[in-house]
């Protein structure tokens, strides 16, 4: 056969397979929808997202998925900003009285959120998919102009709103499993859905990563909806400029004393953090690119006449790279062990959260705008999206490449009624069957 | 008249006068304790005295004093850390349920719980006596050894005790008050008897000696339960020592910014209070005496990913003469402006507290040892007490010890079942009616 | 006539000239050669170059130039880094015994040490050429591989070197001057050749700037030896990536006191430095691009038992771009005068050097480029250098961008025996007359 | 014997040796005056005096004390503030110039100039007494109205002077070490004559404390001319509060890196020694009592674009007792420490000069009262003077009352042209030779 005889038959075999695919996404157009509105209305934050984990996991259940859940996802040692036990529970409770499933929930307590299905599928290549699931720290408008109030699916719970988008991750993420049981006998290979908790905070990937569930995938994408891509119909391949960074919090110990009658017992844990604060800053530029610190927060001392024996930071580092945010970290280090010492203080580090540096494989951001443009659905297909943000993906992305697999992290363009994380957040819920459409064909692609 | 004869008739007057007021006070022994046990039961903190005063007040109307009370006596723009409105209008309330004079109150509220008796007697002297009527920040203990709980006037008003003795000092100046109606002939002179909240953080006697109650006084008497005297019998004739102190707080505004995406638009409010720490700490040590610097707090900032917008530093400054303490506060006040402009930061001072040093007249002090000595209700008789704390009764001092007047500052001993301040803190009830007796035999000696 | 007619022949005159400018050249080889060894062998630093000023200046005036020198050409309140008139005396005692030309170097006295040479040549644009002409504080080498000291013309001035090629720039200059004479009937318009002191530590060219010396310039072009183009034959046709910088010194005024004695009289310039410190170095990163800043030095204090009544801090802020130099400069300015204010210091800041951001204009570049690229001496000809430093030039180039003119700098390559700055540094001379060429051609381009 | 009449005799004999001691020092008031302005034309500062030192040992040796000198007397590890080798040799030689004592003069080389003279004299006590011999750093005054100057004794050593009466000192330990001689029948017990080096900046007594010269020492005097006595006639038994003090030299040793291009390789030793000076000022008040610390200077860095590679402190502490010294020393040590280790530069402490707190014995102090008393050479006796500064005579003295030794330090008044360590300092050598009538008393008191 000819080369180029070929080619047509491949061309034609892939339109054959976008029809399909076409019709079976516009049965379940709708289906994603209140599946979006369902998780809108009932937001849960970093590691309590008992409720939404516990439908995901039902559901993949439901459609044939091979279940990995919880501890099996999630390594203990690498979660990081993990809420105190006493309000994990009580989230636990609500996630009960929200509807949580009831077959499921239980194996998440203690906040261990994450939910991986797997679709062994034949020989073939292992192709893994992340959706994020967690919301935010936003309390919803109820303005008449925010669609999400106007149409009863806003949050019913105080003070947190998915308002970054990922209710629509989620809905496309179970959507895109659903379709794909009814291709399966259009590709060969493994697919891997990875449901992720605690995105926000960067604080979830890496136990999912350190679970080894990657491992093994030659194949990895992640999507996000909004960001740069600000409309409907328009899509970006790649992305690259994730900042690499940590977040952790540091603890003063020192002792207390009377500030009038024996100043010079106290161990001043309030001077000692002040101090760290002012080298924090001071830690030097670095020619190689791009840094950043940030205390956001210090808290310090019970009453005016004690010389303080608490302190506590609020710290992150960034970095443009991973070894960028790796200097920062080491001499952030250094400054609080020594202020601590300086003033006769312990010092505790919690890690609170982190993301490598990152950016897409060029070679498959290729395929993918290839796909795209061949999709009826994108009417600007482009490269790729800088982002200056961190995403915890890059743990994901980082074990995937070094084992030699390719990744990217695509952005999926919406309108936005407001910015992420605002109260008026919302999206465009046209796209989400787009996305899933993209997906799908992106599988078509590569397992066959 | 031979001067020895002179002095022998006196002397014959002085002990039938402390008969007479042995006799009265016996009487009044019971009443005493009553009172104390009523105040013990329902502590009121600063500025929240609605019971306590507007019970005082009755009771001085009732016994026939001229009464002073609220704005009359308190000079808003000297008040001193007072709480929110909302706090002082949730404390109102409650005092009214807890059978607060319900014709007096109203005259408080907004927290002016001041009171002032004026008896005017004839030509003479004017002669003050001031008692604090405010109650400690302390969980009261419920431990079975505590008489308090075990007799059943435990502070009902949670994390609220009379742990410092004021319940006693209001007692005792209401059972005085009763008895000089008692002994009206047998001397001449006006009487004024001082209430004042909020003595606590040392907040509100500056308030009271701005209204001017203390401009025409010729004699000032403040009095101490317990202190360095803690055996019933015991007493000091008067004090030196208390160091001059300024309590504030100070409140940086600065801007917020993404720390990550736009740091230099950040205007870092918990960097200009960190800076503002190390140097507030650095002030000079001061070749003529003592001085102390303390930042007990410090709170700042909103996200870890935010510059942060707003810092909060609780500070005190004390000195061991007025001069010193006015030393560090000018220092820290140039510190904490040249901080705040260095990050282009607003800063905003809050005056909390304040008192000055002092020191009794030693002339004073000779004349109630005499008294005290003459008594039989002392075995202790002591001159002079090192104080290293802070009171605002100095606010008074200052102003009538400038017009030319004497004051002097006593401690009455009592046996303490634990330290000021703490949440076992007791006093001996015997105790009281010697401060009355004390007080009234004062009155007889001068104002004659 | 065709234009294809006219370009034949344009390119036919082009080369004409080629070959004039080539055989004038050949004849003027060894004398570049001699200038150069001879400035080397006398180097003088910044405002000091009274020997090299003079030399030239007589130079041009021989050669027919109108002169405008000295404070015609140096605006006096934007001088930087201006050496102690003792040192400035001693210098031009020093420049008289080794060779001065004694009919100008009265004129220069005070340092004010710049030359320029105008060329009215008919109509036509005015076209500035720069050369700088100090040389650095470094001590020669005195091994017997360095030619400088082998040929007996290292430098006579112990701690002065020309180890940054300045001696090639001035003898190219001079020679350059001495041919355009020779072909003035081949172009028609005004030349200016600018002499520039004190480009070292960035002091000289902002006060010749604003002397007002390129107000009327169309075309400005600057030259360096050396840099990344380190072997002969290869040019440069343009820069960019010069970095803004600010370069002051900040002195600190307070009061000294006994520091046992009396601490608290002191106004402690030692201490109000250090905090300055701190805070400069915490200067918040900036998201526009790259921002440096360094306290290079710190001097400060009397005696062990004195509060510090001085201290004197050398300091460079630096930024990518002009705007983001203002900023750290700005910032830096807060900062010291906010820790002066804070310890009741004087402050008073002195300019010590600057340099804007700047690159070459692409339209110039490629005009250059044609040129080069078209003469033999070139074998490799760049478009553009990235330059991490500062260089005054940018003053210049500000000022004829800003009026719509054009502007390049170029760097002609030659082989270095050393890094620049170093006692072993060295030129390959034969370069020097391939930078005359050069700017004769450009002259023959544009002004014709 | 009746007690009565044992007084009176021994009165009797107290007041034979004080006309015989008289007799003895009206002759020998000449050759005081001599040897005071020979010490005074050769001033020598700290670890220099080779020209006194060795004519003191010269003139000890002619009197027939035993001698021990330099390393003998000087323990190597404890010398603090010693000169580098380059200027010890200098003035060394510039001693031998100015008529050293040949034969002596070799053993003080490299700066061991201490000479202690022994005298056997049978059984008793062993009486110490100390005399200091160095000089100030000031210019001494040239005006007609300054006696040594217009007499021709004014210093030979530029920048030099015995401004603070040491050289008076010398001459009376050497007359009284002559006076001894004469009345070597007369008392009964073993003398020690110590002449110590470099008193200025407390550097030279610890070294021969800790040589254990005074080990066995029953009795020891030290004794100022001037101070607060500052008319002839006038005495001080004995004084108190001395300051205990440690002066040192932080150097910081960090790495240099270019701050424009690679700021990050840089280990910043003038921001980490800024950082120091921040929390050295910060340490905490002392409720035990006065404490100081001081940075008196601060030199840093090499260039203005260069992270500071080198940053020098001179640094001191106080305390009112050794104790408090301690407590601040130890914090400062604590703090010099880790704002090294902060920025990774290496620390090393240079100790410079240190005393101890210290206060005459009061008996002691009688018995010299007494003696004074009964001379006729002072017109005011006091008991104790109450110094405010530092002197090492403190570590000899902490030695022998440790052992259970009595120690007074005695103030000899004198009329002063000048204050201390001024360039118009002079005394009324007069008071000289009652210095050594006063000694010469005291022995015969004490061993008899």
């Amino acid at each position: 056969m000819e080369l180029r005889l070929f080619v047509k038959l491949l061309l034609i075999g892939r339109d054959k397979m976008k029809e399909k695919i076409n019709k079976l996404a516009t049965k379940l157009e709708e289906k994603i929808i209140s599946y979006r509105r369902d998780f809108h209305k009932y937001p849960e934050s970093a590691w309590t997202e008992f409720r939404t984990a516990s439908k995901v996991a039902a559901r993949l259940d439901d459609l044939g998925y091979d279940l990995k859940i919880a501890k099996e996802v999630i390594d203990e040692k690498n979660r990081m900003g993990v809420p105190s036990n006493e309000l994990l529970d009580k989230e636990y409770e609500r996630a009960k009285d929200q509807g949580a499933d009831l077959e499921f929930i239980d194996e998440f307590k203690g906040g261990y959120t994450g939910v991986v299905g797997i679709l062994k599928n034949g020989e073939g290549p292992t192709i893994a998919f992340r959706f994020d699931m967690d919301a935010v720290d936003v309390e919803e408008s109820n303005s008449k102009k925010h669609i999400p109030f106007k149409k009863d699916f806003a949050s019913k719970n105080k003070g947190v709103m998915h308002a970054c988008g990922h209710d629509g991750h989620t809905a496309i993420g179970l959507i895109f499993a659903e379709l794909l049981i009814n291709i399966k006998d259009d590709f060969s290979g493994t697919i891997k859905v990875i449901f992720q908790p605690a995105e926000e905070g960067v604080r979830g990937a890496k136990s999912m990563a350190e679970s080894g569930i990657v491992d093994d995938v030659d194949y990895l994408f992640g999507l996000h909806l909004g960001m740069a891509a600000d409309s409907n119909g328009e899509v970006f391949a790649g992305t690259k400029g994730f900042l690499a960074t940590s977040k952790f919090d540091a603890y003063f110990t020192g002792a207390p004393s009377h500030a009038g009658a024996s100043p010079e017992l106290g161990k001043n844990a309030l001077l000692a953090a002040a101090n760290a604060v002012q080298n924090l800053y001071a830690i030097s530029r670095n020619s190689k690119g791009v840094t950043r610190i940030n205390v956001g927060k210090m808290n310090s001392g019970s009453g005016r006449n004690v010389i303080a024996k608490n302190a506590h930071l609020v710290i992150e580092t960034r970095g443009k790279t991973s070894a960028l945010n790796d200097y920062m970290y080491k001499r952030a280090m250094k400054i609080l062990k020594t202020s601590a010492e300086m003033y006769e203080n312990k010092l505790e580090i919690e890690a609170m959260g982190g993301a490598k540096s990152g950016k897409s494989d060029s070679k498959l951001i290729k395929r993918i705008m290839n796909i795209a443009e061949n999709l009826d659905d994108f009417s600007s297909v482009n490269k790729i999206s800088e982002l200056g943000g961190s995403e915890d993906f890059t743990y994901f992305m980082d074990k995937v490449q070094d084992n030699g697999g390719l990744v990217s992290y695509m952005v999926l363009g919406t309108e936005l009624a407001g910015d992420h994380h605002t109260a008026e957040f919302d999206i465009n819920e046209k796209s989400l069957i787009k996305g899933v459409k993209l997906l799908a064909n992106l599988v078509i692609d590569i397992a066959n």
